[in-house]
């Protein structure tokens, strides 16, 4: 999976081949951040489109972002329709060429791997360790609609586990619990049909056999979770899930002369960290002049990931770069705030670092992501299709000068970070696992040789009342039967009294 | 917490006091296990029974449960019924004698503790934390009645995850799955009231207001249990429950002299280790007669706990000890079987070792202990009251000689020994978290915030039925209106025509 998918995982990689295994990594000829490399073996295959297309569609899917509508469930039906754009756009053409490729196939079969490794958002990989009977470990921060949840068996009450695109945390008023048992209804039987549809089709057809998604996924030995309780809410979870949120704070590197030149610049009031994320680089103009236009009334010193036209109104403090080490920066005593789109990989840096955020989510979980920081007063949400600067001002006024929100994000810092072992060596530690044992099948739930009516006991239930009926039905015959047998013998000398 | 469950937890209160931790351990005056340290601080308090009366109490049990019936539900009745009577004699009247402790609870108020270590079997730890306001740290390989999945929130659908008592797997027939949700209303509606009853009115006279079991439970910051997978079927977890099953296996120690003699008597055939545990150290003379007889009839040594009169037709091969150093012996290469009682301090030596069981379960959770290990091929349970010398010899050939139960035991070895961190570095690790950071609130699922109906959505899917069926019934109305207004004008013409 490319992007910044490939990102948190290339770091795991790295690890499993410095630890002496042969790695194979198969991706597309066109990709965005995914490359050759000279510590695992890399296996290409061709597809029908150019790197230049892909950036090219993202920038085209951000710009028609910046017009979406701003409320629940409208931003919710938008994000969705996105999703699938890009689900559809790429991974859907690529995973077909991916199994339509003989000789990759060919390959693949002859390396008698130990493992697979593999993201969902690219359902592919699974498809391709059914077909070649290796166990699986799969690596995300939440596939699209939970399915990962599903898959693993794991219980999602509705009533506090609040659903992808509601951007409502743990503790949901009536209504709230009310939207999110519909989106839990839709995503279950309508959306995630959707999907992951052509992947079904597509897998049935290879396999020759029928698979739906969720049989895919639930073959999986270990998921790999992106996950932290400092960020996710507390749920319910399974044996074989492993939480390595925050595995992708890692690699520190010295910052560019060039940057520490604009950081000293900063003096006591410290710089700002801003970037929308590696799919976002630009924005519109009306929008970069909003931003510019905030920033020249900070006394803060900002370093801002911006490929677009300079915006006329720039300040003297704003420095635009066209990449950041974002983690590197967050982690220098002198930022003070970071300005993110909130995906997960970012949330985490910030945690890692103990940097307030300000918030300005785009589309799929970013919205959520961005609820919850705010929900544990560790940052501030803003639309960034309705603030104006002043809001922004305001937001990083209050981030960087109100003591709670770095005393909130510093608790949450400290949490994260105390743990008995870095979700690095954790997730290489549950690989390697996966390849000495073949899998891990005592972590596997017998749940998943139930059906929904076994799983939910429901024809124990329709059993024990249809038992509960029975005895009363029968009871109530012998009472009335036996009644009227009592009540005939005293009423037949009345009647003869009667005839008397 | 007396017994098994002090020596499971005093490895961790040592490994807290080395790392630099003062620890106040506080004790009964008499107890079976529970004594002075060089390392940590005791604090005793005083009981109306002494420690020979708690073993006397004991070994009555033991001998009760000698004639005990066999199967379920009978024997899951008796097995409540001395749980109760050990829970009642022992742990009920020592409570008491805390709570009523002035000086003790001054001390304890004065102490200004960090975090309390408490063991569920004896639910006054959790009083006094409660009162004392500090996180609590509960140590536990499974509360009765499984109140820590409860208290916890976490799930446990009744149609893979079998109760105690039922010695079912996680693979059900339609009539135990039956028998598991009887068994799990009972527990949840019935005995755990019936178990749990004394304390909570303990607990609401002591802190003055009114508390149940699951209320105070629910505020542990964290659940250390004594759990692996390997042996407890996968099931739902929570963020704040941390496994740490095989924490026992520590503390090698050389083998004695006298020990070291007898294994090298034992040639190529090896030995047998034999014990029923801490608690059950002679049986009825019959039963260590028929058990003596089958020994004389194996090739193999067997060093058997016994504390008893020696049955007159004991073995040469046979030794008697009055203690076994159980852990070190089955780590011994020469170890070819292990008869055990099936506590699961038991268990996990005989797995951490790989050596193969013969189960001859007693109480409490001895017999579901039994039923896991041999529904994975690792072991023979045989039935303490019914079986014959033949049955015990028959039992040990296939254990010793029949490859598939070594290799099972083997396979469930590396499972289990295959961890990125051991389980007394985890525990040691959660303990000085919730100290350093007074608890574990990021861990708490909002569940504990709903009540039945919220959590299970009632409320919800009652609303959508009633606008279901409000709906349904307007537009029923309505059509009905519509049609007998067509019908009317289409038939008055008739009645019209009719007339004229």
């Amino acid at each position: 999976m490319d992007g910044s998918h490939w990102l948190s995982m290339h770091p795991l990689v790295e690890k499993l081949t410095e630890n002496g295994h042969d790695v194979v990594v198969v991706i597309p000829e066109s990709s965005l951040t995914m490359g050759g490399s000279e510590t695992f073996t890399v296996q290409t295959y061709p597809v029908p489109y150019t790197s230049q297309e892909i950036t090219a569609n993202f920038q085209k899917l951000s710009r028609e972002h910046f017009s979406l509508p701003s409320h629940f469930p409208w931003i919710a039906i938008e994000m969705l329709d996105s999703m699938m754009v890009v689900f559809n756009m790429f991974y859907k053409s690529s995973c077909k060429n991916v199994l339509q490729n003989e000789t990759l196939i060919e390959y693949l079969k002859k390396g008698k791997f130990d493992a697979m490794l593999s993201d969902p958002l690219f359902p592919c990989g699974e498809i391709i360790a059914e077909f070649l009977s290796i166990p699986s470990v799969v690596f995300t921060s939440g596939a699209p609609f939970a399915i990962e949840q599903e898959a693993a068996q794991s219980p999602g009450p509705p009533s506090y586990v609040p659903k992808l695109f509601t951007t409502f945390t743990d503790h949901m008023t009536f209504i709230q619990r009310l939207q999110n048992v519909f989106v839990s209804l839709l995503f279950d039987f309508v959306f995630c049909h959707m999907l992951y549809s052509p992947y079904t089709r597509m897998a049935s057809e290879f396999l020759k056999r029928d698979v739906t998604a969720v049989d895919l996924f639930s073959r999986a030995s270990i998921w790999l979770l992106r996950y932290d309780f400092v960020f996710e809410f507390a749920r319910p979870t399974m044996p074989n899930m492993v939480f390595i949120g925050g595995i992708n704070c890692v690699n520190r590197k010295p910052l560019a002369q060039v940057i520490i030149v604009c950081i000293n610049s900063s003096g006591e009031h410290g710089f700002v960290v801003f970037s929308l994320g590696s799919m976002v680089s630009e924005i519109p103009m009306d929008k970069a002049m909003d931003i510019a236009e905030a920033f020249r009334s900070i006394p803060q010193t900002v370093i801002w990931r911006y490929t677009g036209k300079v915006p006329s109104n720039l300040g003297s403090n704003t420095h635009l770069v066209k990449w950041l080490p974002q983690n590197d920066l967050l982690a220098h005593p002198k930022a003070r705030a970071f300005i993110t789109h909130a995906g997960s990989h970012g949330i985490y840096e910030g945690i890692c670092n103990a940097v307030p955020m300000v918030m300005l989510p785009l589309f799929g979980d970013q919205m959520d992501n961005a609820k919850r920081i705010e929900s544990r007063g560790a940052g501030v949400t803003l639309n960034v299709l309705d603030m104006t600067p002043e809001d922004l001002i305001n937001a990083l006024d209050s981030v960087i000068n109100k003591p709670s929100y770095k005393e909130n994000i510093q608790r949450l810092s400290a949490l994260h970070l105390d743990r008995p072992i870095h979700p690095l060596d954790l997730a290489v530690h549950w690989v390697e696992f996966v390849m000495r044992h073949k899998g891990a099948p005592h972590l596997r739930p017998a749940a998943h040789d139930l059906n929904w009516i076994q799983y939910h006991s429901l024809d124990v239930f329709a059993f024990l009342l249809a038992v509960l009926v029975t005895t009363f039905f029968i009871s109530f015959k012998c009472c009335t039967y036996t009644c009227r047998r009592c009540c005939g013998r005293k009423s037949r000398p009345k009647s003869k009294s009667k005839k008397e």
